[in-house]
């Protein structure tokens, strides 16, 4: 049995670790176009910013490793340029040489990844303007801004005050990559602009929750360009380069990151005659075989079942790939394994702060037509309160209302953020309803959570909403209702909602009589707890009331 | 209806307030025997450490919010000193006047807490013995250590040399609250000796995994006295403490701490005549409901079903008595709600680490004759290794053999801990499968996981068990066994294992004919990676082998 896989990297080289340890007999072929092997992707922003310092550090596992521990026939710097899967034969290209050879193979495995989106935009060319995919791109980037350091020095030694200038970097493309190469720009002390086509950032976020990261980019000195694409580059007069968008606006650059997303490298599968998906991906079944029995792909260059949603999507992320080229293996050896799908699990660093989903968000049930779901915003503390360092986290939740299962969550926070979107995601993969959330059982200790954790009290709001004993309302569907504000009047004097009728919760049951029978109250207070409690005390009396869901909280990020 | 609840903490405050947002009309009565209601009692520690440093900080609710926000009649310093549940009535004692007056109530809710067990032993009533339980109880102790200061700053002006001479405490008790006092003590600077009966710390932990806190205790300066109970106090000649202990030990100290752990606070329960269970808890059914069907209890005070083991246990956290006093005023409310039992999780913070469990103790199945289970030891990154701040994670996982299901998890280390054990818990919670685990969509970002995360590892490496893909063997059983160590020379120049033949893993494939196959070969590696791949290849090749779980890192804190 020989089984040649193309890609040294995630799946890739998953796939070849994984099925030597099932077979030790199999003859494993491992091909990768670049010069490295199983290297840190993930890693290249950090190793641009230089939280990373050494390019070695993010070699994974070696050409020699591979060759050694694992007995495969590790091939770098070869490329396949050509796969016959009538003749199952594979044209191997020695990138360095030229030389194309022929090779048979029993079982064949496509982890060619996903490329950067390179639109032929004038100008794309020009030195100075970057992708960020390999090893070699994190290198050309580093040598760019040391170059241009040097330089600087040069002009300091001749009495030229350049050193203290900032160098400018626009980044286009708020997505994960496009965001890491903002901070790390940021952290070595880069100006940066934005520049994103779309109006959000972080595109599996929800606009609203979006508006928060946006506020947090500016708030660390980043230039936030949004609904605005990228229509060419140039040179300009100094030397520079310059970022021409499509409302016509310049923005200079010293240099330049493309991240505007990355679409699968099916050349090679599409010649070889493979079934390709809608969204652009290689088609393969729950066992990772493509439309050929004998031809397997895994990892960002196939498109996957998002099992809360079901439809076909493209995830180009390590963690399904790993899972998959090791699914790979087990079936290439005999065993019945399958991938489950995804649910899109994903976090970013962005400074301080973490931004994290998993599951479905609002905008694509919206887009699917689907109404049967609720959402809820909520505003804890990371821990509790009374200990040092609590920061709020922002939560929305997103469930069925006809059976309360849980669809998706998103989080964001400057604390605690990747212990609550893991209980959400496991929740989610094993099924979860929101009942089963309120009932949860977490760590708790003042340092890491609170007796009702996050997770908790998102699953106590919502069963509170689908037992009806809070009826719910959103800001973008307020206008013209009859709005009661229960803060106390310093709250209010600092930030209050026009028409907003006030009484403090402490005073509501004494003055019931100042509030109508035949509307329904919309109750606002700041992150709609004590806005819960009035409505409580409203409907009990005869009244009809809605919780304006996250309060003024949820108001100060609303998409309307 | 009239509901009188008995205990103004955790349960009995969740109990008030949810009870009076579902019956706007009820009366409710919230007793509370010490001067405050809804008290932060899990951060006392921290406040006796100084990190929360105004008590005020510990307030969460006031009696006053209680009366305006809930319109609970709320009574501090308010003892009940008898029930009768045949009238249906209650003994309320002020305690400041010493007045007692009889109380009617319809339904009767317990949430009396636990007490510190206080064994009678000799010296226990000397000045300068504490136990944690209360506001007051804290605000002594630094008092207490505050006083002591002053007495230091008045030597000192005498020219004696104490100011720089640190305080001694004793802690006695290796649980959570004796663990956060030996760090709060740490952190002003005292120095601490711990005194524990039994022969570990940490008591939800198992021996082995225990073993790395003491370690983690000593490093950071603590004096640790396992197997060793204390048999009194007395008063030294300078004035100073001295605890006894039975082995005939003395350790001199400025202020003990008692925290042997709790005892259900039953008297009033078993005064009434309700049913106490064999752990020494109020029994209560699925819906809190003790043996008297008007009467009610909740918190530290009753035994509460262990899911898992399906086993009566104590559990004093707050997690579970909030959960409960949410419960009984759905109840009384006349829902369905039920309490679904207890998993056991827990976590304490320890300087800079954090020691975490969730679901059933390989103790507690040995202590039930289970055998139907096995269990790994794993050693994984925090986060990616090539990113800055990676700690390795201590992972015991215990699962069924029979069908997979995850029993329980242990988890130590400084980084990551919360995400994993919530991970784990939720997955107990829900029935899940190292089967399930191995999929788990996490998520992933260099910052704050791996692409295989430490849960999904570990699903990886019980499924592989499981599978009979890797024989499995541990430290406990491998006297007498052929041992093959597979690291390089160096590691094995650096820590050896008598007795153990040595291949480097690279060379194993050439070196097979070294190996007996009429023997089972037990293969050690670092951290259980290297030997897993070198197990295969020997399965494969015809030899029996297992793999020594955890390897050298497991070795390192072995129970035997």
């Amino acid at each position: 049995m020989k089984v040649i896989i193309v890609g040294g990297v995630a799946g890739g080289a998953s796939c070849a670790a994984r099925l030597r340890r099932l077979d030790e007999k199999a003859e494993i072929v491992l091909v990768e176009r670049g010069p490295y092997v199983s290297y840190a992707n993930c890693g290249l922003p950090y190793h641009v910013g230089g939280s990373i310092e050494k390019e070695s550090s993010l070699l994974v596992a070696t050409e020699q490793m591979f060759r050694t521990t694992f007995n495969v026939d590790c091939r770098t710097n070869c490329e396949v340029v050509g796969i016959s899967t009538k003749a199952k034969t594979v044209d191997l290209k020695n990138t360095t040489t030229g030389a194309v050879t022929k090779e048979k193979y029993d079982r064949l495995v496509l982890s060619p990844g996903a490329a950067p989106i390179r639109p032929p935009l004038p100008g794309l060319d020009l030195p100075g303007i970057f992708s960020v995919r390999t090893v070699p791109d994190a290198r050309h980037i580093r040598e760019w801004l040391e170059r241009d350091q040097e330089q600087d020095v040069g002009y300091a030694f001749k009495g030229v005050d350049s050193v203290s200038k900032s160098k400018r970097a626009v980044v286009v493309g708020g997505g994960f990559i496009g965001l890491e190469m903002v901070e790390n720009f940021r952290e070595r002390g880069l100006e940066v602009t934005l520049v994103e086509k779309l109006d959000q950032v972080m595109p599996p976020l929800d606009l609203e929750m979006a508006k928060l990261v946006e506020r947090y980019l500016v708030k660390h000195g980043v230039h936030v360009e949004l609904s605005d694409g990228v229509a060419g580059f140039r040179k300009s007069t100094d030397g520079a380069l310059e970022v021409l968008t499509e409302k016509g606006k310049v923005h200079p650059a010293d240099i330049v990151i493309m991240a505007i997303g990355v679409r699968p490298e099916t050349e090679l599968a599409k010649a070889a005659g493979l079934e390709i998906g809608k969204r652009g991906g290689i088609r393969v079944d729950e066992q990772m075989r493509t439309s050929e029995p004998d031809v397997f792909a895994v990892g960002d260059a196939v498109e996957v079942k998002d099992f809360v949603t079901g439809e076909w999507t493209l995830i180009p992320l390590a963690g399904p790939a790993n899972r998959q080229g090791r699914i790979v293996a087990d079936v290439i050896a005999g065993r019945k394994s399958r991938f489950r799908g995804t649910q899109g699990t994903s976090i970013c660093k962005l400074f301080g702060a973490a931004i994290a989903s998993t599951g479905v968000s609002e905008k694509t049930l919206k887009r699917l037509g689907d109404t049967d779901y609720e959402k809820i915003y909520l505003y804890p503390n990371s821990h509790a309160g009374y200990y040092p360092g609590a920061k709020v986290l922002v939560v929305k939740a997103i469930f069925r209302k006809s059976n309360g299962k849980l669809l998706g969550a998103q989080v964001l926070g400057e604390d605690g953020v990747p212990k609550r979107i893991d209980s959400f995601a496991m929740a989610i993969q094993m099924g979860c309803t929101i009942y089963d959330l309120e009932e949860a059982e977490l760590c708790y200790a003042p340092p890491f959570g609170s007796a009702k954790d996050p997770v908790n009290f998102a699953g106590m709001v919502a069963a509170d909403v689908l037992r009806g004993d809070m009826p719910l309302a959103h800001w973008e569907s307020v206008d013209g209702k009859f709005l009661l504000d229960v803060r106390n009047p310093a709250e209010i004097a600092a930030e209050s909602v026009s028409g907003a009728v006030s009484i403090p919760l402490p005073q509501l049951r004494s003055r019931l009589g100042e509030l109508p029978r035949d509307q329904e109250i919309h109750v606002i207070c700041r992150s709609a707890v004590r806005a819960y409690f009035a409505t409580r005390i409203l409907l009990q009396n005869g009244f009809k009331a809605r919780n304006i869901s996250g309060g003024m909280l949820a108001r100060s990020h609303r998409a309307v």
